[in-house]
């Protein structure tokens, strides 16, 4: 049977994320260092806390949290998010927050909302390679702006918004994933004034926020522009990736579309979950935040030393002041792409930084390191096999 | 702000499911007696279970559990639900199985995987609401087939595959959502030939049948075209609505399509929440079945009694082997979407069946009732409501 004919356009262009086809090899070689997906460290998943939790859920809500619920979330989950908004700058009530399952969740139901075929779109570069498969399966004409260490440049943002019609601007203003670069206030201030100036909206998807290490905090963007931003954060890494509870506030017009669909994707996201995550927010988030900072800012030292002394002449990288990544640019002859087998071969994984650029050509010479996933004492391990796999090339 | 010119045309046609909207004013009123939404009765939901479970799982398959996981869904559960594929006549392994965010989230993601704007889809008339509302947000073109007591009638099925290309025929074989009908083995059989005689794949959504009280187990639809049906169940009858877990079973190359877009859709679905049911699937899952059936069964007695007892002349409904369904038909000048305003005011709350027609104006004189949800002692009361508000019609 001919199944190609049987599929929708988008389904023929469709592929895995790389981190998807990497992840069962990494699997089946657990002597392979990876760098590769931004899995949070399983050291510090609170999974011991879980049976609790439950039990607390169940006796405070009662039975009903493992019945159907509402499209828009759980409403003690509503409200105990507020606090981390707040801290962001962004004034909110309960009604104006939407639990999605997971960021991902969110993000595709606001494209669904958005997006007809053509659409364009403005995205930094490089940028979250998910997020762009999710734009161009609503057909969407996906364009990248030129950014610098502080984000989309505003002049190369203006001159694309001055072109065409644009939908929306995505950006990942905080810890971006991939490159860490984190947008300063005025730059988000620049880049809500000439959303409002052409008239689109944002998406800022701001899921690693609270891992900050040094440094100050940003506003986020949405509180330059509240009426017209769609802003989308998570638990994955400030809880645990199965609570699949993604939080965001949008405006009350685009809110109301967001959960009529939400109807069609999966009806509502878990309540159960939702009460979790509720009852970990209420109990030792701070303390637990607090800890998480500590074990990745460890572990981000420790990378940044192991690169300072075996990385060979001619790459570059970046301090980032928080999140899980860290970029790294390499002489121009280097494709990383070409050199992950061998690498994986050596013992440690990356993702070549071609993922997140519309053309792949762009990124050839660089790649995403995660120092989040494998244990602080194998880092050093693992860039040690990264400079020999870089040196011989 | 003008927001509407920022929407996408799904966006902008789309409305909520006529449930959500009831769902609030019941909430809010509970002396009514809802026969509305298909949810559980809250007697039968294991929720006292769900502590030990979380230990249970947390003990059992460790940390990672908590952790990102892979899209096709968690072995432990896709193995868990091959016994229950196999009473339905279907022969899969592990491998061939996909866990879905609800098989809402696998109805969705198909229609993503299958459908470009303006691909035919045939349905039942009538059909489950949100699947046809699904189809419309990637603007197919969705077409009723005419039905009988056994569902699609052959004939009709076959003039409209000789009419146009059609992408899919969308089936509810088992107890049907909204009419509680059930199709016959030769039934499905048939279909399954003009399927194959057309080259066109086939949905079967079969999320209730477990829920048989009396008559006889059909093979499902896909074990007479395993080739080209995509097979949809899920646990939300049978376990928990808020765990979340759809299971389903197709053809590789779908699959694979299938999982690629998940991808972007919600990433993976909770592998916490799969570890719950595969737990609950390995304890005492065929004696849960047992006395769900059991309360059910006895329900529906009930309202047959009430029904019998209580409708004004003019009224017939049928008596369905399971599911949670019973379908209402009343004389021709009734308007139940009419009425239901003063149902509501009266105590009683059900479905009008013109949710589930493509043109509203054919189900004007019937309307669903689930005998599910309100407490047996509590069915007649709202059943001499509803009678007393049609006869005043």
């Amino acid at each position: 049977m001919d199944y190609k004919q049987h599929f929708s356009s988008r389904a023929l262009t469709a592929k895995n994320s790389p981190i998807t086809t990497l992840f069962k090899i990494i699997q089946a070689n657990p002597d392979i260092v990876s760098f590769a997906p931004g899995t949070p460290d399983p050291s510090v998943l609170p999974a011991e806390k879980f049976p609790a939790l439950t039990q607390q859920a169940i006796d405070k809500y009662g039975k009903s949290i493992i019945q159907y619920g509402m499209p828009q979330g759980f409403e003690p989950l509503r409200k105990a998010v507020l606090p981390l908004l707040k801290k962001r700058s962004i004034t909110a009530t309960a009604d104006n927050v939407h639990i999605s399952t997971g960021a991902s969740g969110a993000l595709n139901n606001v494209g669904m909302v958005l997006l007809d075929a053509g659409d364009t779109v403005l995205v930094e570069s490089p940028t979250y390679n998910q997020a762009v498969s999710d734009f161009l399966a609503y057909e969407a004409n996906v364009q990248e702006v030129a950014c610098d260490e502080d984000g989309m440049l505003p002049d190369a943002l203006e001159a694309q918004l001055q072109k065409q019609p644009v939908k929306f601007i995505y950006l990942l203003p905080t810890f971006q994933n991939p490159s860490g670069r984190t947008m300063p206030a005025a730059r988000r201030k620049q880049v809500a004034e000439l959303a409002k100036k052409y008239d689109v909206l944002i998406i800022e998807d701001d899921v690693y926020y609270d891992l900050r290490y040094t440094g100050e905090h940003q506003p986020a963007v949405y509180s330059y522009a509240p009426e017209r931003t769609i802003y989308l954060s998570s638990l994955s890494k400030m809880f645990a990736p199965a609570v699949r509870c993604g939080y965001s506030v949008m405006p009350e017009p685009i809110l109301e579309k967001v959960l009529m669909l939400k109807q069609y994707i999966d009806m509502f996201t878990s309540q159960f979950n939702q009460a979790l995550a509720a009852e970990f927010l209420a109990g030792e988030y701070d303390a637990f935040i607090g800890s998480l900072c500590k074990t990745y800012s460890s572990k981000l030292a420790t990378m940044q030393q192991a690169l300072k002394q075996h990385m060979p002449a001619g790459y570059t990288w970046d301090k980032p002041e928080g999140g899980l990544f860290i970029w790294l640019t390499g002489p121009k002859a280097i494709d990383t792409a070409a050199l992950l087998d061998k690498a994986i071969q050596t013992g440690v994984a990356y993702l070549p930084a071609s993922a997140f650029f519309l053309d792949p050509a762009e990124g050839k010479n660089a790649l995403r390191l995660s120092f989040a996933f494998p244990p602080e004492d194998r880092i050093e391990e693992g860039v040690k096999r990264l400079a020999r796999v870089l040196q011989e090339a």
